[in-house]
């Protein structure tokens, strides 16, 4: 299944991709209506919640129901009609990892870090299709970075790591805006990673059983239509297991956290001469599986 | 006024501190009883609301209606009936300042750093007389930091600093446990800051109006009552109103976020040879006309 969060007029809420359409079924409005008692009001109780209730099964039955109604037509929403919202916001801040590629961090001048862990704001995240503004004010040099961020599912300490992929939900894409200049004035990586808009995540959530290979997908980023990053999660130094193992003996794990995996070679910082983002730039990324994740630098 | 969050048996709950006792009014009880139509549920609503309801206002006149009511017994608790929560968890995680104080930074060899950011985990946090648990599995270095927390009451980004104390809600105490070997090992801070219990809070937040000279506030670390840090909060490098305009030009607060400020000199990395925390010994970090925040380790 692929989970979203999104806004129709005022109205925030969570929904449920519609199997070969593109529209969402939304799930608030669809559990309000066909199923008794309580429910989760967001994706993020859906995942907190998820120990003791089976998401996905309460999904599929409760959907069913709504698909043998007359009015199932009032529960879909056309993806055009809606806007994409960061499908979850996760509460440990989006846990990041630099230097996971090999390529990448050689084109940074970097070496490969065994455990180069920081973490990008809340407050920076953006759904798909939202404006990144380009902070004309605070740099000159913003740049993309597609990655693929793992969902944790349940919570955990000191996982050990052949247990590590029982803990995960499921998968996003995430772009891990970062201003380089920023970047090299602070060893700390929190601050030029967190601008307004310097995490666009989405479009979903997909569940892992849609996601079979996850350390086997094209990830590929975009700029204007040209491609810029064509990589492979297979090319990870750390690997999902070892970034859950490794990340949980020091911090413990929730529901709904984020870990986004790191980037592969190509972003603008690595071109001769540099590339930065402007005004007007469409970036995408894309991953096998999962799907486009697109936004735009605006003002 | 001095608000908490705590729990009674296995409720729960937030309240604000009785004047000249040791005890709480629960304010959920109180609103539940006292207040018509809604209210927060957390301290973190609370200050989330406080742009449209002053909420100071809101509990002075209720709990002048508890005062005088005939069962007002049944809304306080004596402290050592409870036991304390961080106040709050804030969204953006605990965002902290390295290297604000010029002998802390030489102690450990570090040049003063003009803005080290970087965040501790929400997963970290725990409130006053909870245990820190030794985490001997992956450390042998670790270590206190006593430090005063700004809390931000209102959203802000690219905030004047002129304007910036306007965004403070109050203050509270952050002992930054760090392991000090992990430290080491990663360029990074947020793994050897972000360990279970490794973000010790409260026990109050205290609103500015009871604390208005922050920045003449002696600040006092004891370990097992030997005084180890004994600063001033005049000696912080960048002052509240700097680090509130630097960090908001980057990144959005939030209401309930939470900016530690650094630690004065003393820590147990600087003295010769170093003295790491073990188990059995208790830290108590004392701020004027904020009060005593009391961890021990554990296992």
């Amino acid at each position: 299944m692929k989970f979203l969060t999104f806004k129709i007029g005022d109205k925030e809420t969570y929904g449920v991709k519609v199997k070969r359409e593109d529209a969402a079924w939304d799930l608030v409005k669809v559990f309000a209506d066909f199923k008794e008692g309580d429910y989760p009001k967001t994706l993020l109780e859906a995942l907190q919640q998820n120990n003791t209730v089976d998401f996905q099964e309460l999904v599929r039955a409760t959907i069913e129901k709504v698909e043998a109604s007359e009015n199932k037509a009032d529960y879909k929403y056309e993806f055009t009609a809606i806007q994409f919202l960061p499908p979850v916001t996760p509460t440990n801040n989006v846990i990041a990892i630099g230097r996971n590629y090999e390529e990448h961090a050689s084109e940074l001048n970097n070496e490969v870090d065994q455990l180069y862990v920081f973490t990008k704001a809340p407050s920076s995240l953006i759904g798909d299709g939202n404006e990144i503004p380009s902070h004309s004010d605070v740099t000159n040099a913003l740049d993309y970075e597609g990655e693929l961020g793992v969902v944790i599912g349940k919570y955990g300490h000191k996982i050990p790591k052949a247990m590590a992929l029982d803990y995960v939900y499921g998968y996003t894409i995430i772009n891990d805006i970062t201003a380089r200049d920023l970047q090299k004035a602070h060893s700390q990586a929190f601050l030029s990673k967190s601008l307004i808009g310097g995490c666009p995540m989405g479009p979903y959530i997909v569940t892992k059983d849609e996601l079979p290979m996850p350390e086997n997908a094209n990830i590929v980023t975009k700029v204007n239509n040209e491609i810029r990053q064509d990589g492979n999660t297979k090319d990870m130094v750390l690997k999902i297991d070892d970034l859950i193992a490794e990340i949980s003996k020091y911090v413990a794990l929730h529901p709904g956290d984020i870990i986004a995996t790191g980037t592969p070679s190509g972003v603008g910082a690595g071109m001769n001469p540099p590339v930065y983002l402007k005004r007007g730039d469409e970036i995408k990324v894309t991953i096998d599986g999962i799907g486009t994740l697109m936004n735009t630098v605006g003002e």
